[in-house]
């Protein structure tokens, strides 16, 4: 260490070894400054973002925006209240993604307990592998992951918690490819047949994006069609696995999904798993967006047959609004499949002799090593509210969408893409202009242009943001999901009036 | 609709209808429910949670623990009083990772610049995918990443934020493969010789487990002999890529580290690098423990040659306690290689008839969807401190490293594993009845056991934490990492007496 530390540190009191007595940190300081930024999180994020009566976003072009934030990183910090305004401009110019005019995405609203649950998870600041580090999240998560899988239909199995969706897709189709060949783990693909894949072409692109990853290549991942709802086709599927046999391919997974990302679709479990256990397929169902419907007595027929599947993805930070991220793979098996699957057994982490069980260190369930906490949100909103209140928030969802329909279809130039299944409402947008043309040539490409220029408008006005997207040769539509708990009809009787006073003049 | 809304919504104030017109959500109830949470967060996290006279952790066996927590999930929801008891709870018995005495991770501490800026990420709940949602984080993202790219040496470059350390070694681990075989990512791994591997024996097992999820297989990861310090030996490299090469198998990527998990090792990069030039392979830095030693200019130089590289792994939330997670994964690639081996290019969510540069929508070079703000609290951090704050924080770690060492050695009964070349110390207590045994057959044997027995002693006394783990030959030792903001050296001092208190009887 000698060249590190030139000066001895025996019989003198040297500058290092002074510095050394105080920790860097400051404690009574640094507690003010958290009080005061908690405020302005609660003042600007929490009361101006939830007020309709304010924007819900302030669009910035990316040049203009650097500007306003002085991004750039120096080499000397700043002074306490230039820091507290910097947190005040972060919140000005972020999305309000709790506002009631937010339906861009999956998620959305703001749940307190959870929040509170999300706040007391980043002070604690845990890694969740083992049991030592992390005992109350290790139980927790296995409670959370439990009362989960009773909802799928399960009274046994095993799961974990994902940084997201996506991840948890790609969970299951690396256990699904253990299971069927376990020795990939150790040589790989290589000389291997082609593994397939099959999903719906109207399915989440993390299957591609999961089967890009593993080595097992997008080409292998097969589209099975769908009905005009966007429910996979299982008699399209049993054909291409038949197929795929043929051309010598192996097929080992079948990916489901329960609320499509555009339309909300279904796909029909039953028949499904009919399938699977015909061809001995693992069925994954990618239940990220509708997984919660399983709280709702009167909804979760949607579902009917998921007790069937070998896993399910189900992300709560969606409909559930617990925050991202709370995404779970739960899983049937009860042999130790995931532990098996992913288990490096390092044994700087994972040591043997430990005084405690060390069934409770789970951290070799993952692929991951440092893993946050994602339970605790969740728990502590479903101690808050109950089972009872997330049926509740499900079927409220269900009536708001079931009330758009109606004035959707109530109103002048409002075309729906289809009736729904969930809470996706899919529709266009018709202007003046455009009404009573459907037979022109150009009317798709003009209706095409539509709905970008209206999203344009709401987010320069600040009004609103809604998502749009084309799909197959149905050219950009509006989807509108409402299931945000900050939501009520006002929030939906707005909309509709002004993407009306945004579009009337195209 | 009909059947999920049998009640006509016309001419009639139907109970749903009512309902309607009312969230779900009261948001005064809840920001009062979250000001008393973030009161208790304070007092029994921060306050309580960082103070010496505190123990560090409240032993529980599993099962007694679950009792004390009322885990169970029901279906009635709990009142307000009850929920900030449960909060309480769970401060209670979490383990204090930002205590003085939590020594057993490669993370521990906390800085209240950068845990204000997790709370702001929580609040704000952000998806970083799109501008349009997240255009304060699309920015500064790419503002962190440029000064992290900065200090390794990189004008130019590419980069993102991975949910920790072993994910953003398996992102490099893919690109790598992608750059040399790019329809990998269409067609897989079937048919294709193996592909391997190389990092040294004592790397981080994130490698392995990246090997194994991505099809290429644990017996693909060629280990490398290591120096007596824990650094890869390049002369052995080299010979290993040739004897690969020789049996038909294609390297394609060396996996150095910087900063090794138990003795904290830097590998030689510049000599690694020469190797890897002469290969032609991808030279990877998994620097998630050791990469903030490049803010400080006193010890920057173990990186020497990391500019070399083609990517870097870096965890500020290890040495520089931004918290879970911040983990970048740094290229010096300026050709969207990051882009192109992950995107699927979804419509719904990447579409190119945006009214903004969707250069922008920087999501599609994640293989997650939803992805979690890491850099707001790094970012705020930095504006905080500046990178010189960083390099003092760096500097003092290795002082009360050098403070340590020094103890130990002065102490009877202590000996150190090796001279460290990081803040990783490692080193064995001899207890009384042990010392001057050296010769005997039982030993080490006995030594293996002593180190476990003062785990369960620190943990059920709550007086500290450390880890400990054996190392090929060498039987269990403990492995103290200095460099929490809040450490002083009294802390470091109390460690010594406090093993030595533990042990003295064994």
């Amino acid at each position: 260490m000698a060249n590190m530390f030139p000066d001895s540190f025996e019989g003198q009191e040297s500058r290092i070894l002074r510095d050394l007595n105080e920790p860097l940190v400051d404690h009574a300081e640094g507690q003010l400054f958290l009080n005061d930024a908690f405020k302005i999180i609660m003042e600007e994020v929490l009361c101006k973002g939830t007020d309709i009566k304010q924007k819900v976003c302030e669009w910035k072009e990316p040049e203009e925006l650097s500007l306003l934030l002085d991004l750039e990183l120096r080499a000397t910090g700043e002074p306490r209240e230039r820091l507290l305004q910097r947190v005040k401009d972060v919140a000005k110019y972020s999305i309000k993604t709790s506002h009631p005019r937010f339906f861009n995405q999956l998620f959305a609203g703001v749940d307190y307990h959870a929040l509170a649950g999300r706040f007391l998870t980043e002070a604690l600041n845990t890694n969740l592998y083992t049991y030592e580090v992390a005992p109350v999240f290790v139980l927790m998560e296995n409670e959370v992951l439990r009362g989960m899988r009773q909802l799928v239909g399960w009274t046994e199995g095993d799961g974990i918690f994902c940084p997201g969706g996506s991840v948890s897709n790609m969970y299951a189709m690396n256990l699904a490819r253990y299971q069927l060949l376990p020795d990939v783990k150790r040589q790989g693909l290589f000389g291997l047949p082609r593994l397939n894949v099959f999903t719906s072409s109207e399915s989440h692109y993390s299957v591609k994006k999961a089967a890009a990853f593993l080595g097992i290549g997008t080409d292998n991942v097969i589209f099975v069609k769908v009905d005009d709802g966007g429910r996979m086709d299982p008699v399209d599927l049993d054909e291409k696995i038949k197929l795929a046999k043929s051309q010598g391919a192996v097929p080992f997974l079948v990916s489901c999904t329960c609320g499509t990302t555009v339309r909300g679709a279904f796909d029909p479990l039953d028949l499904i798993a009919d399938v699977c256990e015909k061809h001995k397929l693992w069925m994954h169902v990618d239940a990220a967006w509708g997984g919660s419907v399983l709280f709702s007595k009167q909804h979760a027929h949607l579902m009917q047959g998921v007790n069937r599947a070998n896993s399910v993805a189900w992300n709560p930070h969606k409909m559930l609004a617990t925050g991202l991220q709370c995404s779970a793979l739960l899983l049937q098996d009860t042999m130790n499949l995931l532990r098996n699957c992913h288990s490096a057994n390092a044994t700087y982490l994972f040591q043997q002799d430990k005084f405690y069980d060390v069934k409770f260190d789970v951290g070799d369930k993952s692929v991951q090593c440092s893993r946050k906490v994602d339970c605790l949100k969740f728990w502590l909103m479903w101690k808050a509210v109950g089972s009872n209140g997330f049926a509740d928030r499900v079927d409220k969802a269900f009536s708001h969408a079931g009330y758009l329909v109606d004035q959707i279809k109530k109103r002048e130039g409002f075309c729906l893409l289809q009736e729904p299944d969930f809470v996706n409402i899919c529709f266009w947008f018709i202007p003046p202009s455009l009404r009573g043309k459907e037979g022109n040539a150009d009317y798709q490409d003009r209706l095409a242009k539509v709905a970008p220029v209206i999203k344009e408008r709401m987010m320069k006005q600040g009004t609103m943001m809604v998502g749009y997207q084309p799909l197959g040769n149905k050219v950009n539509f509006f989807r509108l999901v409402v299931f945000s708990p900050v939501l009520s009809q006002k929030d939906m009787d707005f909309v509709i009036d002004e993407i009306e006073r945004l579009g009337n003049d195209l």
